[in-house]
């Protein structure tokens, strides 16, 4: 593993010239930039192989803990770069890979990436992005329009306000949902009388004043990850977090709420925030957000929305009638990473109310004074990097119209594939797609009729190895690296709320064709038929059902 | 402001073009990458005018908060991106810009952000990330080893295991502060007997289960703004970060720190973390590490050193020594994007004991599954990019004694300077160089004597001018485009506590050379003769004073 490096005597003058030398243009490194941005998939189709290493094998590669003494060319890592990095890292952008919500990207973010990074502004203050700071309140406003479209005169009085904030930009949709629950948990537990509110006094005491027994957020039981990290974060406790059941079509239960609703009055726990979710992680339905709105503005509850993925199709006059009631939302999260198809690193929380975030306001004596218009002043994260600037130029070239399109036809697509799921006898559609997410999975024939006469235990036993089939057929298929979907778990009425393992596909690729769905079923079947236990068993199973019925 | 842009009609061919087709090389926006990633600091000088526009003229080239109906192109767009965004950004990698920790960077991060850029892997979890999980694993090994200087042994046990994490990367130290407390909390408040845990039942049930009557961070009132953001977020309130007084050289003072760990104890009140500061943000001092941990240990309290400046100074076998103690810390934060010198983005929290960081585990069903390595299980944030890979390739390509020469010679520059304004009878230093911070005013010759003289009223009243002259100087200076200082409030023994407002000056950049330190001064000299009010009605004052003694 250990590589001989040309030694470099570390001089200034040398170390000076890294700084002040930019690379040559006939270089290793230039010329694989070059090749990359002239066309990023034939390159990584040429340079990422079919069949990758296992993660064991690539840990060779990265097992040294040790910063080596010596300075080095930067000539002497390219063949490294190439070959043990960019080779084995994942072609996020391959149309084959509808796994997981990155996608490829518009190629002039390239350009522009390098110009953001080359200026390196940190936004956290004034002093050290200037315009990046209105650039950024800018495309606030856009996304605030986007959601809340309120009229020009409001946009006038508060996008650039310095005691007011549409919203947050941070690394993702984590520390946007955690924004929010942080708004709604401050004002919630706000300053009165002599109590100086929860951020200043902590839970305990607040808790104590507002003499609550417990503090709790309502989310469905298909609700991020994220939710029950903020639980924890915040010191409410994810048991805090309480998961209402879903419908058949995995949308909050609203019987289920008012019931819970009812229960935590009884018991005198104050529930603070109500969180609607559009756009599934798993599946990408949508709650039904304008009952939901309802309820939280009867109850008085912060009603967030977690449209980190869903929140794009608001671009789109066919689907937005879907997130009907987001308008109502005080605030919302939506990851401009995903399909508004910028790079990793773009999320934000958008506030209803300008004055919202003044709950976590927070000051310092050499930046962030009061009534600076630092951005820091109300955001979770403090230096952060100009990455707005790449979502700004995307709204300005894509358009709203483009965007449209863009969505549409991903919607579209999951819609044809779910009919093509359909139509095959050997697979199940398990949720039919809302957005451009549906989960399906592969189900022998023989297994389906023996599946409508299995008795309940049987039925148990079919669903436990088609269980173990699906995720055999889900890891080979990685790892063989021609095609990528992921996998869930999920617990559809169906068949009784029995935990499902499925297939989870995200068609947000616009270069994803119809054929590439044929294939990916195909390569599926096959893989199938590889399995030398799962599949066995299950026949045998199957076999000796059907077969007293024959 | 609104501009014309020519309309393409939206559609899905013209859409996928973005997605395929690169950046003509002879267009406006490849030109403008290529002059930058020639020579950034020429461009910069020949696209920022050194005398900038008010921020209320910017922001009226930033006011529209609609989303643009129409699909346009990119060509479009560049006059505004050079114009109107470069132009009218900050010139961080000026050698001029000595107000911030942001420095130049190496030229060879240029491409390799473009192809970071264009992989867009998402760390979170292998499946999007595959080689840059095991990089990010072994970018923390090394990060770990500078720090702790574990065996062999120890990296190869920890480095890839899935149940452990030897630290977390995120984007920036503000969230690697959070991260720590967040451990610290989450292990003081651990499950015991039917107690499930503060993550899981909360702050409230915690201690009531503990019998605290309160939870308490400890660090010197010199520690970052964002440990005061953790107290709020994790819910034990901002009243709860005790800040200690610091001795004259802003370093925790020991005794006070011991007389309030009594005073915690006879009041039930137990203390979950003592924070190290590691180079505070205002002036570089490092506290008493060696001896925080003596105290730590003792009282079985989380030790974290908030190493986010500082940390980088361990790359010095000269400067280590005046981190001593770090080593047994249980957590230290690290800012990369400083002065190890990759670009935004680039925050870690390094952990002694590689299991720590399980009081802060996260599973889903989709990713994170329990003995996966996803690197997502052990981090605050949620997806992110991969932007160690800007952070390995430094550290391969600078080496230790790269780094090592880069740190010597920016504390060499600093203590130059502050040589230099010792030398100046019109310029007072506030605080000396430990690292490259130090701070300094403009104190004119007559003032220094009329001080020497004056009661305490009149002492009063010469600081408050001096106050304002200090913030006409910072002000004008930067509005004028052509050096930087940064500025805060400070409370120097010498002058009995009072506020005193100093220019702050970091000297990272390897560019910054002793006659832009000489140049930066005498144009403050200049500045301070065009105050018309605090100047003036200073002399008046002095005058007055100096008189009764002629």
């Amino acid at each position: 593993m250990a590589k001989k490096y040309k030694q470099v005597k570390a001089s200034l003058d040398s170390l000076h010239r890294i700084f002040t030398v930019p690379e040559a243009s006939n270089s290793k490194l230039s010329s694989i930039e070059k090749a990359i941005s002239k066309n990023l998939n034939s390159f990584l189709q040429d340079h990422v192989p079919l069949i990758n290493c296992s993660l064991t094998d690539i840990e060779k590669d990265f097992c040294d803990p040790y910063i080596p003494e010596q300075t080095t060319f930067v000539s002497d890592h390219t063949e490294f770069l190439l070959e043990k990095l960019i080779a084995q890292s994942v072609h996020t952008s391959s149309p084959r890979f509808i796994g997981h919500m990155t996608s490829a990207l518009p190629y002039f973010l390239m350009p522009l990436s390098k110009i953001m990074i080359a200026l390196n502004q940190n936004t956290v203050k004034i002093e050290t992005s200037k315009a990046f700071t209105p650039l950024e309140r800018q495309v606030l406003g856009m996304l605030h329009n986007l959601i809340y479209q309120r009229d020009a005169n409001f946009y006038n009085s508060w996008m650039h306000s310095s005691a007011h904030s549409l919203g947050a930009f941070c690394s993702g949709g984590t520390i946007a949902n955690i924004t929010a629950l942080w708004v709604a948990r401050n004002n919630q537990l706000k300053p009165e009388g002599n109590f100086k509110g929860v951020a200043e006094e902590g839970i305990s005491h607040a808790m104590r004043y507002y003499g609550y027994k417990d503090l709790v957020v309502l989310v469905s039981e298909r609700g991020h990850y994220s939710l029950k990290k903020s639980a924890d974060i915040l010191g409410i406790g994810q048991h805090s977090l309480i998961a209402i059941p879903t419908d058949d079509n995995n949308r909050i239960h609203l019987d289920k709420l008012e019931a819970v609703l009812i229960e935590l009055k009884e018991n005198n726990i104050k529930p603070f925030a109500l969180v609607g979710v559009a756009g599934t992680t798993e599946t990408g339905n949508i709650d039904p957000l304008d009952k939901m709105a309802d309820i939280a503005e009867r109850e008085c509850i912060h009603f967030h929305v977690d449209a980190a993925w869903g929140g794009a199709s608001l671009m789109s006059n066919k689907q937005r009638p879907k997130l009907k009631g987001i308008e109502r939302a005080d605030s919302v999260t939506i990851d401009a990473h995903k399909q508004l198809y910028v790079p990793m690193g773009t999320g934000m929380v958008l506030f209803k109310d300008p004055s919202l975030a003044s709950a976590i306001e927070h000051h310092a004596d050499y930046i962030l004074r009061k009534s600076s218009k630092d951005l820091g002043c109300h955001t979770l994260e403090g230096s952060r990097s100009g990455i707005t600037m790449l979502l700004f130029f995307s709204l300005k070239i894509i358009g709203r119209q483009g965007y449209e399109l863009l969505i549409d036809q991903s919607v579209d697509k999951a819609m044809y594939f779910a009919e093509l799921i359909k139509q095959k006898e050997d697979f199940e559609l398990v949720s039919a797609p809302e957005l451009c997410l549906l989960t399906y999975r592969y189900l022998p024939t023989l297994a389906r009729e023996a599946l409508a006469l299995a008795t309940s235990e049987q039925t148990d036993q079919i669903h436990a190895l088609l269980n173990t089939l699906t995720i055999f057929i889900q890891k080979r298929q990685r790892e063989m690296g021609y095609s990528f979907v992921s996998r869930t778990r999920l617990t559809p009425s169906k068949w009784n709320r029995r935990p499902t393992d499925v297939f989870r596909v995200v068609l947000a690729n616009p270069l994803t064709t119809h054929d590439i769905l044929n294939d990916v079923l195909e390569e599926q079947r096959v893989i199938a038929q590889q399995s030398t236990t799962a599949l066995p068993t299950l026949i045998i199973l199957v076999d000796s059902i059907l077969s007293k019925f024959r």
